[in-house]
C-alpha cells in the first residue's frame, strides 16, 4: 500500500468534494473540461462530469504517482512477475504488438512465437474462408460453434456482436453454460458436415467446456465418417497435449502469461479470426496496440486508462459508491457490460494485498449494465432517483453504420448525463406542475416525487465508430484501467483464487448426487436442498 | 413510515446479527431450516443461509406486520389506489384470475374485459397458428417481430427464452433498442409475406418503439400489397386509438392499472401466446394465480414473497449491503436477472415516501446477475473474496428437460451457497498448501490469497421444473416480493417519475442535433460532446 499520508489527503479531499456541485465547477475552473477530457486511439473520454473538483482531481493523480503506477506499468510491459501469486508475467500487450517487437516473459523471448501463432491462425482462417480447408465430406464450413466459458467466451462474443456482418458467410455461435440447453440451441439448424467446433480452454480441464466439447464431439460423430472428422474439432489452449488427447484435430496455443480475461487477443479469438477474417482481427489488434502506446507514453495527467481508473477509485474509495453502471449506446456493444463485469470484478474483486495482508479499503465495485436506450426503460429510474448514488458510464458512437441513424442515440446518451448532473429541485418541479395546470395541493403532493437530486457523476466515452480499431482501443483501455486500479489498491489483478472453493465443493456434491443421497456432513440447508433435488 | 421503535429494534438486531456466523445457527436453533424455508406453488425457498438469527428473523416479521403488509396486500387485491401518485389501482393479479373472479379497479369491474381480451388473444393466436389468419398474400405466418422496450420487452422475452421449443413452428424475435442495428438483425432472413409485426407500447408514444415500428412498417410496405398489409401489423396498447391511427390492423388492449413492468400477464405477451400457444400461456397464468393465492392466504411467517422481501430488507437496511446478485442455473432463465433488475429497481429505486417526503434509509439495492454456471467464471471471484458482501440468489431446477442433465447444475449451485457460507480460514488454506507439498514460506505467501471469509448470505429457490406453471409462480413471487419491500420502505412501487427528466432533455439535445450545433445554454461538457459527435 502506498504512503498513508497520501490516502489521508485523498480522504480529506473526498470529504470536501462530496459537498461540491459538479455543475458549478465549470464556472469556477474554466480549464476543467480540457483538464478532464482526453483523446486516445480514436476515443474521446470526458471525465468532467465526475464528482471531483480541481483539487480532488489533482490528489487522485498524486495517489496514482505515489502508488507506483508508472513503475508497475514498466514492469508489466517488461514481462516481469506482475502476477506474483502465480509467479507469471502478464503480457497480453505482446499479443498485439507490431512485427519486430521483442517482448519477454520473465526474461524469455515470446514475440517470435506470438507471430508464428498469429500467422498460423491467419493461414488457417484463410483456408477455411476460401473453402480450401474442408470438413470430412469435402464440404466448406458454413458455421462455427465456439465452446468456452468466462474469459474463453466473453471477449470473442463482444468482438463478434460488435463487428459481425448481418449475413455472415460463416455463422458463429457461442456455447458457455454446462446446461445442455445452451448447446442444444446452438446446434439447432446446423449441419455437422459444414460445422467447425472450436473448443477453448486455457487448461483444457474446464468442467463446463469439456462437457460441452464431449456433446459436440458426439454430435459430429453421429453423422460424420471417422476419416477427416477431426478436421471439425479444433482446440485452443495453453495445454495443447490435453487438447490433442481429447481428439482435437488441430490445436492453437497460447501461454500462461495470458490471463483468461485478457485473452481475446490470442488464439482464443480464432473463431472471430475465421468468421470476421484475419484483416479485421489485425485491425482489432492495431487498435489495442495504439492504446498500449498511449498508455505507455502519455503522462499520468493525460493518460486515458489512468484517468478512467482514478474516477473509479474516487467513487469507490473516496465517496463510498460500491457499484457502477455501464451503458453502451449501441446494440452491437450489448454484452460489453458483461465483459467488463468479468474483467473488473474477477481482476480486482480481492480482499488481500499483493503480499496477502487484508485490504483495509474497498476495492472493485459491482459493475453492471444494459445497452442504452434499453436501460433507460428499466433500472435507470433508480440511477436518477434512488438514494444510492451509482456512477454511470456512457459509451457513444460518433459515426454509426451506414444503415443506422445516430441522432436519437446521441440525444439519449447526452441527456442522461445531463439529467444526472443537473437534477431538478423540488421548487422547479412544483413550478412546472403549477404551470401545467395543477392545483397548489396537487403540486405539493407530487413535487417531491418529481424531484431529482442531481449531482450524480457520469463518464462519457465517444468512439469514432464501431470498427475493429476503435473496439480494440476500447477493450485495451478497460484492461489498462483495471490494471491501474489494481496497482492503486495494491492487489494482484491477475489471479482468481476465489473461484477455487466452489469447484472443490461442487465435486463433493456431485459425488453425493451419484450416491443418491446427501452425505452426513452437509449443513442442514444444503442437505435438504439436495434431498429435494434428488426426489 | 412505520413506528420508529420497530426500526430501532430492527437496527439493534441487525447490529447483533452482523457478528453471528450463519453456519453456527443451525446447531443453536434446530428449527432454523423449517422456519426459514417454505413451499409455494411449485417452488421451494430456502432462506436459512441468510444472515439472520432466529431473533433477527422474528424482528423482520414484526417489521412487516408493523409496516402494514397485510393491510396493503388487501388494498392491492381490492383495486384501491395503491399507485397513489397516479391515482391508479394496480391489478396485475386480475389478469391471471380464474374465470368467475370479480376484480374491481377503483370500484369499476374489470374481470369481464380481462376475460374478453384473453379470449380474443386466444382466438387470434389459434387462427395464426392454424394458418386461418394469413398475411396479405395468403401465406401463413412463420415469424413474429415483437417491438417493445422496458416492460413491453423484458417479460415476454423471459417467457419465450424459458419456454420456447428448440425449433418453433413460429419464430419470435424481439426488438427494443432505437439503435437500428437491433431491428436490422431481427429482420435478417425474414420474409415480409410470412412475418407478423407486433408493436407493444402502453402509451403508444414510446420514442424507441415508434421509431422501430415505423421501420418495420416500411419494411412490410416495400414488398407487400396494400390490401391486407395491415394484417401484418398489430398493436398492443392502453391507447388503442393511437395504435389504430398509426396503422395497426388490429389492436389488443390493456388498462392503466397494468404497470409496464407487471404487464406480461396482459396482451403485452400476445407474441408469446401465438408462438407458444394459448394453452401454455394459460398455464403461465395458472402458476401466477397459485402464487397469488399463496401470497393472499399464507401467514406472514410462512409467506414466500414476504420472506424473500424481508431477506432483502435485512441485507440492505440492516446490514448495509447495497447490491444483490441473482444466478439462475438454467440457460433458459438467462435474462431473468435483467427482468428482475427492471422489476425491482424501477419499482423501488425511489428516494421519497408515498407522501413525497425524502426517505431516510436505503431502498432498492442494485440487482444484477448472469446465469450459473457462467457467472462462476466471471464475477463470482468478487462475491467470494471481495471486501463487499453481495448477497446471492440461486434459482435451481429440480427436474430438467428430458434432453438435459441437471446434476452438474445442481452441484455447482449448491456448492456456491456452501462456499459462500462456510469460507475457508487462513489456517486451513495454509494447512492445505503444506499438505500439497508447499514450503512453509510458500504457504505463508499464499495462504492469505486462498482464504475465504465465508459467512456470506445466499437464498436458494428450487423450481420443480422450467415449465409455464412454475415460471408463472416464480415471476409472481418476485412481483409480490417487490411490492412487500415497497410497503416496508413506504414508497410507491408503481410509478417511475425518474425516467422523465432524461426524456425532456433528450428532446432538447435532438433539436440541437437538428440545428447542427449545441445551444448556448448547454454545460461545457455536453456542448463539447455534441460538437464532437456532430463533427
Amino acid at each position: 500500500m502506498s504512503d498513508p499520508a497520501i490516502w489521508a489527503a485523498f480522504d480529506a479531499a473526498a470529504t470536501r468534494d462530496a459537498e461540491a456541485r459538479i455543475v458549478n465547477q465549470f464556472a469556477s475552473d474554466p480549464d476543467r473540461l480540457a483538464r478532464m477530457s482526453v483523446e486516445a486511439a480514436g476515443l474521446y473520454l470526458d471525465l468532467s462530469k465526475q464528482s471531483w473538483t480541481r483539487d480532488g482531481f489533482r490528489i487522485c493523480l498524486d495517489l496514482a504517482r505515489a502508488a507506483g503506477v508508472e513503475r508497475e506499468r514498466a514492469r508489466l510491459f517488461a514481462g516481469e512477475s506482475v502476477n506474483n501469486t502465480e509467479c507469471r508475467a502478464v503480457l497480453h500487450p505482446a499479443l498485439r504488438a507490431e512485427d519486430g517487437a521483442e517482448f519477454r516473459a520473465l526474461g524469455e523471448p515470446v514475440s517470435d512465437e506470438v507471430r508464428s501463432v498469429r500467422q498460423a491462425m491467419a493461414d488457417y482462417a484463410t483456408a477455411v474462408r476460401s473453402g480450401t480447408e474442408t470438413g470430412a465430406t469435402g464440404q466448406a464450413f458454413k458455421a462455427i460453434v465456439h465452446i468456452g466459458i468466462g474469459g474463453s467466451d466473453l471477449g470473442p462474443r463482444v468482438v463478434w456482436d460488435a463487428l459481425r456482418p448481418l449475413e455472415p458467410a460463416i455463422d458463429l455461435r457461442f456455447v458457455a453454460n454446462i446446461d445442455p440447453r445452451d448447446m442444444a440451441e446452438a446446434l439447432t439448424g446446423l449441419d455437422p458436415e459444414t460445422t467447425l467446433v472450436i473448443v477453448v480452454s486455457k487448461t483444457f480441464t474446464t468442467q463446463e467446456t469439456l462437457a460441452n466439447a464431449e456433446a459436440a464431439r458426439a454430435w459430429l460423430a453421429a453423422s460424420l465418417p471417422v476419416a477427416g472428422r477431426d478436421r471439425h474439432f479444433i482446440g485452443v489452449t495453453a495445454a495443447p497435449e490435453r487438447a490433442e488427447s481429447f481428439g482435437c484435430g488441430r490445436t492453437f496455443a497460447f501461454r500462461d502469461w495470458v490471463g483468461g480475461r485478457y485473452s481475446l487477443w490470442s488464439a482464443v479469438s480464432l473463431s472471430c479470426v475465421i468468421a470476421l477474417g484475419p484483416d479485421v482481427f489485425d485491425s482489432l489488434l492495431a487498435g489495442a496496440r495504439a492504446m498500449d502506446a498511449h498508455f505507455v507514453t502519455a503522462s499520468l495527467e493525460r493518460n486515458a486508462p489512468v484517468l478512467l481508473a482514478l474516477a473509479q477509485v474516487w467513487n469507490v474509495d473516496g465517496l463510498n459508491r460500491p457499484a457502477r453502471t455501464v451503458a453502451p449506446y449501441a446494440h452491437g456493444l450489448r454484452r460489453l457490460p458483461a465483459f467488463l463485469q468479468q474483467l473488473e470484478m474477477e481482476s480486482n474483486g480481492k480482499r488481500v494485498h499483493r503480499d496477502g495482508s487484508p485490504v483495509t479499503r474497498p476495492t472493485c465495485p459491482v459493475v453492471f449494465g444494459e445497452p442504452g436506450t434499453n436501460g433507460q426503460h428499466a433500472f435507470f429510474q433508480q440511477i436518477h432517483q434512488g438514494p444510492q448514488v451509482v456512477p454511470a458510464e456512457f459509451v457513444i458512437l460518433a459515426e454509426t453504420l451506414p444503415d443506422t441513424a445516430g441522432a436519437p442515440l446521441w440525444a439519449n446518451a447526452l441527456a442522461q448525463g445531463q439529467a444526472l448532473m443537473l437534477g431538478k429541485t423540488t421548487g422547479a418541479a412544483r413550478a412546472e406542475l403549477i404551470a401545467a395546470g395543477a392545483s397548489e395541493a396537487e403540486a405539493d403532493r407530487l413535487a417531491g416525487h418529481k424531484t431529482f437530486p442531481g449531482n450524480r457523476p457520469s463518464t462519457a466515452i465517444v468512439m469514432d465508430r464501431l470498427g475493429p480499431e476503435t473496439l480494440g482501443a476500447l477493450l485495451a483501455l478497460y484492461e489498462h484501467k483495471t490494471f491501474v486500479e489494481g496497482v492503486i489498491w495494491n492487489i494482484n489483478s491477475f489471479d482468481q483464487w476465489g473461484v477455487e472453493l466452489g469447484k472443490v465443493l461442487a465435486k463433493a456434491v456431485l459425488r453425493d448426487v451419484g450416491a443418491g443421497e446427501p452425505s452426513a456432513d452437509l449443513d442442514p440447508s444444503t442437505s435438504a436442498l439436495l434431498t429435494r433435488l434428488l426426489a
